[in-house]
């Protein structure tokens, strides 16, 4: 009777936005003026994990179009595609404390103050393989499919007001070509992104893309390798920095969790290894994020200690027990390990675990409750068994317990 | 024999420190005479992990004046001390993209950019209690002493060369002065911060006060809380945002690794729950970053997989087992859980499990491998076991074995 | 035998030119191909009279494209046509200390900060009558032709380079475009403008065109008048503070003659009042300024105290004499005026003469030898003759002798 | 009976008063305490001559503090001391499009943008001849006293207030101090720079000051050369550029006359060659300056065609008239001239009279009616009478009548 226990991440995402309804500030964006049409009273908000699972609560149907969301997804798979020293020469990766339609140009390099403001993500879908706008389009609306798991429209309205309103973009288009940093014309490139900006989503999809960004790269839903490891890290980190304009370090102060929002109403919001949010609502602040989509995360966030930099108190020691094996004292140490291994752990089992190390008897390394260790700290523990010798009766001095291989990797898990 | 397994972590920093000696390139800060004498070949590097150990490398006793490694320490104290509300009227939080002394003041609030810019630098500095420079200082030192964990000296020639030719940090305390964010004197505020920049840090003293951040404020060799988690936190996203200048957005991408380095040669960076680094090189780059502190810090990253948002490769399920008790099929389910317990893995625990919650027999939910329950994820098992009722035998339907408390939180740890 | 007096005019530009003809620092422009072709050592200087005459010397016949140099003159035809408050709607008047392809555009207006930079000449062209880039275009060409006094080219060839290189341009009209200044569409806007780039002049014209301005806005060799009064004075006020661009300061305090620059190796000069200078030189400084024209132009200056703002010594009073008439002491007095009566000389003759006007006999000014009467002077003595009341012998108390009219103003002149 | 004819500038000036006085926008200045006490709805004006009368209306006995309007006489001090080269090392000369307060510092070279920004008139003060505030106070005033033709007092409580809110200016200061571009320390140029702000001055004051300027640098009114021509002309052209801060620019298309305001209510504003206004009234508008100051000097130019660039309408040719002398055809020409002969006047006499050389009959310049030959412009005649030779009866071919010796310059004026 799972009705009898019901969901409770879904229940904390309905508390979260019961909390928020009430906020009535903000306007929808007007710009464009098939974005004034939208329902103003709309709020969604979605949790995917990375194993799969994606908890809903409120409007998370509603189609809207994904705007500049859209942009560390494309960055996304620019990166995986050509490389972050490639894509780096044609934008920078600082924060530029500018709003999203700063020209932010470096007039030396002629590159983009980041891949989240307009001219550097124009820059970014002018890297797409192909020729045209269509094929460069193609391109990231297959990116952006694998990201969501499903196929995504493209709001032709909207498309024709962005087209034909995109002044300002196309003046980003030719600042940046003329640069010699746009790696298309700036026609090609400005329809392309207008385009991309005009697809579709729902608060559902960004919660999988997002969480698509928290796995490393693979989309949990679909389990689809989309981008790799380097470029999902790369793009978490750039969102970390730049991913809210000019209140990033406010952002990352108060919530912590790299975001990015879209004048759509839409946030998608990473907690790295854990999960992605979506979240929809249409009114946005003076800086063109969503009011609600903001003060959702923010109060998700302090609830459950979400912030990326959150301590979560004292863990208990990754050596759960220490023992002597056998009657009498002669006998073996067993240590059983436990959780999770990273840098941290692997150190603290090495530096109280090596003295023990001796002549009477084998230290036994049990990782059978461990749930990971880290490929970094795999090297702290790259001496064991072999190098550490053999005791008079011909056993290793160190014996290690690994049902599971997971000190050989996630290959093993 | 501890001698035969070796200590693997300073053999990785050994390693390090190898690969990056030859480095040759860059300059002593020259901008103050007595920085100009420094022995430059120095090279040193330590880790201070969360359970208080010291790993060292080079020449981790040559002492330095800690100059802007002292900024994210000045403004834990000050957020500790006044709130993150009252110290945002006197400073912004956002990235400058702007070199370390840029003026960079709001022209509306008055606010510098961020504290880890000079000009914010000093007025964290001017809002430390007392009232003269001597007393707003003594605050200062004894707070980066208790962030140390020793006394820390002032070099008394690095403060004369300091105050004689500090006219534009004098000339940034006026302009905050005028603008209505000093929160003393000009005169006061940067004679206390001149004392500030000169008091004398090893690379070992830098490891430990940023590993009292990663803790959560607690200095973890003398296990006395510095500062609270909150403020802890507060620190390393500023840093995080900020920390490294104008090429903050390119260290979040390259080494992850929440970082503040000084002209003094010193670099301490923080890894969040896990550990604290200090290194000490004296050449400088053009940003007056020590080059082969930079160079250190990004091969640690490289080769350990430091980076903060570095995904760790799949983790084993929280569940480590699931089976059923008793020898007919009406038994308990028992239900073994092991690891670390964040918001992504009591999400799974509950979705995977709830559906198991009925009317015959028990869910036993083994909490004794688990190494920690976050705070924040506590809530989602918050509904267990009162309130999914009681099966006809009168037993809950949900049994929680906890026997290290971890649900209840660290103080049980 | 005027070749035995010769030409000083001519012989002090030829003068010029030799001291500075041996300058070869500078290089020929090369952002356009076609430019780079040209032939770098020539050099020619014209001086064009109010009085229609024109002293050449050097390489005064060669063409070369006018460039930057068309931007005042399409700004006077601009605010000729649509006055100065609606031109001012679309472009501020500002220097911007900034460079030719600055893109300094008013955040809050959208308003170019001068027209004197691509962004804001862009937005005069596209003010120009007409809907297409031809009308547009030909409205320019109609308008600089009557600046010169004949016909001008296109340089296709120039143009064809401009319109494929001149994606910075587009990038400008783009922004002026979504800023809501540009008077026509973006592509529109930088035809026209590239076709007024490319039209070929040569240093005769330059004089003749920068003279028209020095005249109030008639053509001296023409007498046709091409823009008023009122353009011509603003046109000037705009280079004065303007057309230098970033050094628009410095050259007033060095030169002292509003001037504009072009890429093309011209340089046009004025002398409110007196003379229009034209230059030509290829090899360009770091500014984009021709190397000699700015020479020859300083040293121009300096030599015959051209610096609009030099104080030329004590001036003769403009009472040239004062005398008693008639045999007896009851005679009138006779006052002889002279010289050019601006408003200080008006306020000198009005001071010292008015205690004179008294009940025995009348004073008498007789302007006979005054070459002018400023307009706005007039108003100085627009009490004369009448308001002074009569003599007892019926006679007015002052009598004014104005054979050529100079009093009632230019038309009688 | 002067008393009928009245004094017609003082009419217009009155006149102008009148319109402007109803104007109650904007406030009197309130940074400083002191400064707010003003009576608010004083109004007054003055207009000195170059040839020293001082015309008055409203109320130009009214003590204020200069404030900013010393900026351009400090200035002047400085260049006729030190030179232009010297000066220019220590401060740039462009318009800087910004507020009177901007830090605007060169960060390559350390300059203020220009010395009408306080940064740049700080470092002016700092290079006045002394050591300490006092001997460089002393010079400053002594200075302004000869500008102003008497003893200038302080106003301590201004000064007092200035002293004790200075932070900004102090801020200035130590910036250009650690820039390298201050002469003396930051305390020593901050005193003496409030004190010089302080000094108390009348609409008549500043009117002689500006004329002092116009006349190009001998006080009209005492007669007393206080600096040189270059240094007024330099000064004057400073303020052209630069005198009205972000909106020199407009001030030069609308009112050109170069001027400068102070918070204390007053402008001066001069006239190149002709006078200078002083005007008085303490609301300022949100730039600072004063609210019917601007509209008076505004319309006076409008009214009587004083803007600099003004074109006075065609002026009557320099040749009043040329005949032939004796009875029979042989007889020599005589040319009358007249008027003001500067460059344009030069190259019309020389360009008609030229041809007219020849070998039967003497051609006779009469400069009996010329009021000026501008140095300058002497040379275009300096062929004249020697080298054009002789006719066959021995008289020289050209022959100049000049009884007050106008060719040979001012002395002889």
């Amino acid at each position: 009777m799972a009705a009898a226990l019901g969901d409770p991440v879904r229940h904390a995402l309905e508390s979260v936005l019961d909390a928020v309804r009430d906020r009535t500030d903000g306007d929808v964006a007007s710009y464009i003026p098939e974005l004034a049409t939208v329902e103003p009273e709309q709020l969604g908000a979605a949790l995917a994990s990375t194993h799969g699972v994606v908890h809903e609560a409120g409007d998370v149907e509603s189609e809207f179009t994904i705007q500049s969301v859209s942009k560390p997804f494309v960055f996304a798979l620019a990166v995986d595609a050509l490389g972050l020293d490639e894509v780096r020469r044609h934008v920078d990766l600082e924060p530029s404390g500018e709003p999203f339609n700063a020209i932010s140009l470096d007039e030396a390099s002629g590159r983009p103050r980041n891949p989240m403001i307009n001219a550097g993500a124009i820059v970014m879908t002018s890297l797409m393989r192909g020729d045209s706008a269509d094929e460069k389009f193609a391109v990231v609306r297959a990116g952006l499919e694998r990201f969501a798991g499903h196929d995504l429209l493209v709001d032709e309205e909207v498309f024709s007001s962005e087209a034909s309103t995109g002044d300002r973009n196309r003046a980003l288009a030719y600042l940046t070509r003329s640069a010699g940093t746009l790696g298309s014309s700036a026609e090609v490139a400005t329809t392309a992104y207008f385009r991309q900006c005009s697809l579709t989503v729902n608060a559902r999809d960004l919660a999988i893309m997002a969480a698509t960004l928290a796995t490393g790269g693979v989309n949990p839903v679909t389990d689809e390798r989309v981008i790799s490891e380097d470029a999902a890290r790369w793009t978490t980190a750039v969102m970390t920095s730049c991913g809210m304009y000019d209140e990033s370090g406010d952002w990352m102060v108060r919530v912590g969790l790299p975001a990015k929002s879209g004048v759509g109403g839409g946030i998608a919001a990473v907690q790295p290894g854990q999960f992605g949010i979506g979240t929809f609502s249409p009114r946005l602040d003076a800086r063109g994020n969503s009011v609600r989509g903001v003060a959702t995360l923010e109060l998700l966030s302090q609830r459950h200690g979400l912030h990326m930099l959150q301590h979560h108190g004292a863990s208990l020691s990754p050596i759960a027990s220490l023992s002597r094996e056998g009657a009498d004292g002669g006998g073996d140490t067993v240590a059983v390990l436990r959780g999770e291994i990273l840098f941290a752990e692997a150190e603290e089992i090495m530096t109280r675990l090596g003295p023990l190390v001796g002549d009477h008897g084998c230290l036994v390394l049990d990782f059978t409750a461990v749930t990971r260790v880290a490929a970094g700290s795999r090297k702290i523990f790259s001496a064991l068994p072999e190098t550490v010798g053999r005791l008079d009766d011909g056993r290793a001095r160190v014996e290690v317990r690994d049902p599971d291989g997971v000190l050989a990797g996630p290959s093993a898990g």
